[in-house]
């Protein structure tokens, strides 16, 4: 047998390779490609992807995870035969037709919503969304789901999610979220953010996220950070991680939280388990736990009092005339502020997930046929006015404000919610085991809490899936407890609400 | 006969999109890459380098060809078709196991020549070198050669050119070269290189550097320029052309003249023909003829009393202290002093084909026999001080200079001088064709000769090969006779000599 698994190592490795030069060439794209270069990297990125998918479903490979699938496997072997098997059986029933025509609808769907969105005229869009939603259904058909359709299509961001098994949890999430958002709407409290609204040099906010990625424990050896417009983390490999981050020169959280959290994504990438480089095993498990670890340094470190203890000081160096006046308090309170608002990306963590909930629902309905794309606006509409109390003015600042559907990522967005999720669940665990941890954040001590995540989770790559991790990890399975119980801690105490 | 072109051509763009990749790979492994990304990077470009071995040499590529060598084909159809043609066979004779072993050989070798260069010590590199030989021998043997066995390695470089044809046009060049360094000995004359070695701070040599570019009308929406130790020309397409170049503080010339140098070459890939982009035809010809590019930007242009009339004055705004008290004619004789020298990257414009022409000489005597690797130190040094009248005192500074050989790069050095001479031929005839030619570069009007430039060498992409290409363009084979007058004419004026 260890013939046949050598061989079939080698494969992975040739995968890992094609998958190395494409991680460059898309960070590339976004970091320092020239602007006519942009035709031919599209040519050669859909090169590229064909191989891939030749190399996966090549009959040679099939062979060998028949073979390995018949044998006594161990350890690694059982995840990478489980993993390839899975990715492989889902690609060999897409046809090559199928695929191309999705891409190429992708592709010209993706340019419609551009100018849909800039004419804020959903109709421009309308008929490109049902043909990608028709195509996403042939795909949900072909690859064949149990349960809900929808499970198809979330498969390919969290391998083995159920939509039955997230929808409940989410419904409880959403009905406690509904409710602080009112009870700290009935505050009247608006922390002042003035301070945040002034001119930071770029210069001092590029030192500050150098000191802050150095602190953090971020590889600059094995790894970067460069600009792009829409800062993302990617790279070829554990050893070679890119993040990007963008400047605003009159708003400082902007960098400075984008920074942290592509850096926490970048961090499970130096800390996947290097005997397992090139396979399956020693890759991130899903876009749910990659997500928990961004969004776990991004606001439960980096937006916590213990953070602003350390570095409220550091900033009012970098930035004395704008910042010396400021108490650790009113800062504190000023990167927390909750305000319902029309635009994801900019929410805060109270109103975020209300968001995400929304897409995540209406993608089923779509999926389902509960909900008919020509009534999405209107749909989208009204259940932000339930959430959140706010009713977008055009379809701009509603329907049409996210990219992912035009690029035919149906099933995408409930990962950041279970990002959210996940990380309050590993945070919680991560206070367990080590008592001191507000304590060591309060003093710019991350190393003990980045290597608790480095052994209990990036090292795993993986090994478990998303669901067996977080209940090794934290002796429960997910629960929207724990993000909930946190979000009253902080913002209770913030907005003086008891539960 | 349409379909099996058609077939062939998708092919072709495929292995041009495998390029890309790798022509990516290699810009960022210079320039942005992690140092720890290195291992990962090797084993990736090995991956795509097999990768497109394959793709060339697959049985269906193997059968288009064989077909369309027996149809009626036109225009670029036959380009295409000869190219892959010699490509593949060329290929297809060397066993995978040979490809393997020369790659590892030439890994390890290059390993072995930085410290045997360290030490200065050519016994650590001398058992490398002599397995590379002997392999190249084997690679020789196995692609086949009418002539000497050195054609079949020169081909790699320069397709079709052969030893016979370029050497008897080397040993004029040689004794030529030989007796105009002597007369220039003996005038003792040494133009006053100091105002080069002064501070020249890097943040105004960069704006020079920008200035030069738009000067010579590099398209910075289809190209990049930036930092790299060993300046060099990538890229992914002639939309997407990547220039390096490097700073030093004290010398003025380094990043100058590399930043000329090398958007010679980058002029040379965004002129290729786009309607044949992704084949050979659209491709360049051979290294020579890029050579000839880049040498004629930084040479005949950028170092004629005419491109000083016009960037002096500018310089000596960029940079009052160092250069206000410069005349021209002081200037023009500081960046042409010629005095023969050790280091060939380092040597003037006259010396340095000596320096080819001594490993030209090395290369064919190797893969003849006639001198040993082990002779190889002493051979050096013999030659070296008769053509140049100088003696390395250690290999550092001797045999054991350049990287090439531990790379397996025999046959590529020719190609150096080939530019030159190829460079002299253009340029002539670009004044027979332009009469205004110098007074435009005197008031750094470079359009006239980037388009004649455009037109006759860089859109022909490679429809002719490097001697059809001379010849149509200048009417002439190629002769070492233009670019000694050239020498003569420029080096007689500058040091007071007539033939």
């Amino acid at each position: 047998m260890s013939n046949t698994y050598d061989a079939f190592v080698e494969r992975l490795h040739e995968l890992s390779d094609i998958n190395h030069a494409q991680g460059l060439m898309s960070w590339d794209q976004e970091t320092y490609m020239p602007p006519r270069g942009a035709p031919m990297r599209a040519r050669a990125m859909g090169t590229l992807a064909g191989l891939y998918h030749e190399r996966l479903t090549a009959p040679e490979l099939v062979a060998l995870v028949a073979d390995l699938k018949d044998a006594e496997l161990t350890g690694d072997a059982v995840v990478n035969v489980r993993e390839i098997d899975h990715q492989q059986s889902r690609s060999l029933k897409l046809p090559k037709e199928l695929v191309i025509e999705l891409s190429q609808t992708e592709s010209l769907g993706h340019e419609a919503w551009i100018e849909a969105r800039e004419k804020s005229d959903f109709a421009l869009f309308q008929l490109w969304l049902e043909k990608i939603v028709a195509l996403k259904k042939e795909v949900a058909e072909r690859v064949g789901y149990e349960g809900a359709m929808y499970n198809a299509l979330l498969d390919e961001y969290e391998p083995y999610a159920r939509a039955e098994e997230i929808a409940p949890v989410f419904a409880q999430l959403k009905e406690q979220l509904v409710s602080l958002v009112e009870q700290i709407a009935a505050t009247g409290r608006y922390p002042a953010r003035g301070v945040l609204d002034q001119e930071y040099p770029i210069k001092q906010q590029e030192l500050l996220g150098q000191q802050v990625l150095a602190d953090m424990g971020f590889d600059l050896e094995a790894g970067r950070l460069d600009l792009a417009v829409h800062p993302f983390c990617a790279g070829t490999s554990r050893d070679d991680v890119r993040l990007t981050t963008r400047y605003s020169a009159d708003w400082l959280p902007g960098s400075l939280f984008g920074t942290i959290h592509e850096a926490g994504h970048g961090l499970y990438e130096q800390g996947l388990p290097a005997d397992a480089i090139g396979t399956p095993a020693g890759a991130s498990v899903s876009l749910g736990i990659h997500e928990s670890q961004s969004r776990l340094w991004e606001n439960m470190v980096g937006r916590s009092k213990a953070f602003w203890t350390h570095y409220l000081p550091k900033l009012q160096v970098l930035f004395p005339q704008q910042l010396s006046a400021v108490g650790l308090d009113a800062f504190y309170a000023a990167v927390n502020q909750v305000e319902p608002s029309l635009i994801r990306v900019e929410a805060d963590e109270v109103t975020y997930n209300l968001h995400i909930l929304l897409r995540f629902e209406l993608e089923c309905d779509l999926i389902e046929g509960r909900v008919a794309v020509a009534e999405l606006p209107e749909v989208w509409n009204e259940r932000l006015e339930q959430y959140l109390g706010i009713r977008p003015p055009n379809d701009a600042l509603g329907v049409l404000q996210d990219t992912h559907w035009s690029c035919g990522l149906l099933g995408y967005f409930p990962t950041y919610t279970l990002g959210n999720l996940y990380a309050a669940q590993f945070f919680h665990q991560a206070h367990q085991d080590l008592p001191d941890l507000e304590a060591q954040i309060a003093q710019g001590a991350f190393g003990p809490l980045k290597t608790w995540l480095n052994e209990k989770i990036h090292a795993r790559g993986a090994r478990a899936t998303a669901s067996e991790l977080v209940e090794e990890v934290t002796g429960a399975k997910l629960s929207a407890d724990y993000f909930i119980d946190y979000l009253w801690e902080k913002f209770g105490a913030l907005y003086g609400l008891s539960r």
